[in-house]
């Protein structure tokens, strides 16, 4: 049997059965992050992103968005925990035939996003391979009482999104800003109560969001904020790399947020019970059940 | 200019002068392990290393094996160190076309290593590319005072390796054996001033030593422990992926060891000034400098 026949998800649920962690690991695979012990106030995060030519990027495209992608991807899982990061190794596997300029435009472009969100490269891995892939391993750190992971979600919560959606294809997804600020802001003054990172598509994505909080959500077309560059409603749902933030709140705190005139965060729906699934109100006002289809590797 | 002009070292070295990290990074890149502020007593460990397909492995070995050797690598850094592993994850990246059963296979591999170090596998990250591709971030953990690292080397210091060297390729490289109960042991016993492990072959790492300690070497043709895997000499001298251990300790802690009788643990010669180089005193009593070579991506 081949793996795109049981689908990267299947494939996962599958390697996860097989794993068994210790005390120390606060929360394993399934999240944006890992998190683990650490000291008396907070935990460590730990997340790792492989980026891959022809995949995640082309060498059509300026090595040094490529470099800032390959980091910015992990900064994004980190602030899903609404946590810092620390720092970071960069494994780089290229074909011999590769440049040093593409290499130090690569390094240039991660430089950058580190200098941004004070991230140390504290080392890395070379090799040789046929196509360039970049994975970065990265360690971040978050206040107990701060960390928000995919589940905890409650029915009655309402459902926000930070930017647009769709399209990001066209450009956005080598020159995202990680909402690492808006993250730290919402955990800081309120209470976060599940949290992602919009990477395979926000069908996808909230879907994992429900499955873990074994809840269900109603959102509404009329309120999915969609990017200029989306040729279409359909990909602010399913094309994913939009590394927008995706977070539920109690009803309270969406009241704040909504009467402090946030409009960082729109609010798109609302978690019911889990027996409604994932329903899709259209600008008609017609209901249909949402699939969680979204980027697949498989 | 193309990157197999320069070299990988030429490569890293370039890369790591663009590198700055603060107070919270004891040691960055150039060492085994990226070495970590942690608390009072010990210092987090961070490793990556990555294995490609055609390059470290082929889809004709044992998938088990494969995997095996996947987290071995990181291990035997955080062995260098002289630390415990205690997490990792494994970023995957591999064909549509690739069947369950040589994924199943692959995780029984690292399963299999996991549980014989104790180390949680935390999660990871999938991906498709043309090539199977793995990299695995390790974190461990390691008590202040066992520390070591590549610099310390004295002059006057006795040169030991644990095991057999050259020839890896018939099979070692995808069997050995992590040295952590040896580092482990070396560390509360003995006051080791420079370790690392042999992943590029003797001359290339025990050189690393010497440039990283500003020290020079003889080694003997006599004391070093060739493998029968190994075709030749030459082999124990460059072929690398031998995962064993080299390490400098006083002539005081080296008459220890030899006293003792712990044959694990071999001399094969001495630290001396740094003017000396890298020598080679052969069979006939002859001697000759060494070139660093060994396996080399670019």
């Amino acid at each position: 049997m081949l793996i795109n026949k049981i689908g990267e998800f299947g494939l996962i649920e599958r390697i996860k059965k097989s794993i068994k962690t210790d005390a120390s690991v606060i929360k394993g695979s399934g999240d944006d992050c890992a998190v683990l012990v650490f000291d008396k106030k907070r935990y460590q995060l730990f997340t790792c992103d492989m980026i891959v030519q022809g995949v995640d990027f082309t060498l059509k495209d300026e090595p040094c968005l490529i470099g800032r992608k390959a980091l910015a991807a992990s900064v994004s899982d980190i602030a899903s925990c609404s946590g810092l990061p620390r720092h970071c190794l960069v494994s780089l596997a290229m074909p011999k035939n590769t440049s040093v300029e593409f290499v130090d435009r690569l390094f240039k472009g991660m430089l950058s996003i580190a200098k941004e969100y004070n991230i140390n490269i504290a080392g890395g891995d070379i090799s040789s391979a046929r196509d360039v892939t970049i994975d970065v391993g990265m360690l971040g750190i978050v206040e107990k009482k701060y960390l928000t992971l995919r589940s905890g979600a409650k029915a009655g919560d309402i459902i926000f999104v930070t930017g647009e959606l769709g399209g990001s294809i066209r450009g956005k997804h080598l020159r995202f800003k990680p909402r690492l600020k808006e993250a730290r802001f919402l955990a800081k003054n309120f209470k976060v109560n599940a949290m992602i990172d919009i990477s395979d598509g926000l069908a996808s994505d909230l879907s994992h969001i429900l499955r873990q909080s074994s809840v269900g959500a109603i959102i509404y077309e009329d309120l999915i904020p969609v990017s200029k560059q989306a040729a279409g409603f359909s990909e602010a749902l399913y094309m994913g790399e939009d590394f927008e933030l995706l977070f539920t709140l109690s009803r309270k705190d969406a009241r704040k947020i909504l009467r402090k005139k946030l409009t960082d965060f729109k609010p798109i729906g609302e978690i019911v019970e889990r027996k409604f699934g994932l329903r899709l109100i259209d600008k008609r006002n017609r209901e249909r059940i949402l699939q969680p289809k979204g980027f697949r590797h498989f």
